[in-house]
């Protein structure tokens, strides 16, 4: 873990001042960290599990990997418009104004078992989202899985009654 | 090849009236399909390839599983202003005005032999940007992979003098 920790470059006032960006892409690019990522994510994720949800973009990197290696589907959570048939829509609130992320409606079999995969947990709000996007589709959520959680913006408290795994802690 | 390519599925007039839009959810959700895909992939990559770049953002699930497939780093080309450090800029044309599309400077050590994945290959100018990011980051382009390339419109002369896959036509 403290390799993999130290492979996050972290980039004062990105994107605005005040924020400290942790930046992924150079763990990204080391081949054996993202396996490790990637094996790690699989060791959490039930047997029984058949979809890897993964929020858009970031969450399609680990998500694409990680339903490869189990085996499973891959469903894309989206932006809005992104998606072009029939989908189940949810708007959320961030810390400035709302966002919207989209889901088709078909993509999960009614009583699926489903982890969801993200970059980061931040404040929650997208995650959480994500989360009642799958149930409206039908799935049960079995995991929620990060590589990052940025412990002191409390995002965990978004996400009670979810099984949480995050891979490192800022 | 038959069973994959029943699985997209066709959406008339998406994005706007004339287009027919090729889904590919309908394959990432199936966890044998994917699978497939990924291995074909694997199959046409060079041995000695360390980076594969995947453009954002459905380059993304196939760029991180065959990433982690064949244990090589992952390296993004993001849209105008995601990436956070210092990167590489190309402005290129779209049928409708241009696209912006980044590499970040460091990603690839020069002389690095690098695949380029994306979904789709339909006029080109996208996986063609790519193509030149990767070279100024120092890369050598030793294959780009598509999952669809849409033969009509003629992408692949764009693309000449590169190795190109594509694993479905249509």
């Amino acid at each position: 873990m403290k390799r993999l920790k130290g492979l996050i470059r972290t980039i004062p006032d990105f994107p605005r001042d005040g924020i400290l960006f942790r930046d992924i892409t150079t763990l990204l690019q080391d081949g054996g960290a993202l396996k490790e990522v990637v094996e790690a994510f699989t060791h959490e994720t039930p047997e029984d599990v058949s979809r890897v949800v993964g929020i858009e973009s970031r969450g399609f990197i680990f998500g694409g990997a990680l339903a490869c290696q189990i085996g499973a589907g891959f469903v894309p959570v989206r932006k809005m418009g992104k998606l072009p048939c029939e989908k189940i829509r949810i708007e959320y609130g961030l810390e400035y104004g709302t966002d919207i992320l989209e889901i088709h409606r078909d993509s999960i079999i009614p009583g699926e078992k489903v982890v969801i995969v993200d970059d980061l947990l931040a404040t929650g709000g997208t995650a959480r989202a994500a989360c009642t996007l799958v149930e409206k589709a039908g799935g049960k959520v079995e995991k929620v899985l990060f590589l990052i959680e940025l412990d002191e913006l409390r995002g965990i408290e978004k996400l009670k009654g979810y099984d949480v795994f995050s891979l490192l802690h800022f």
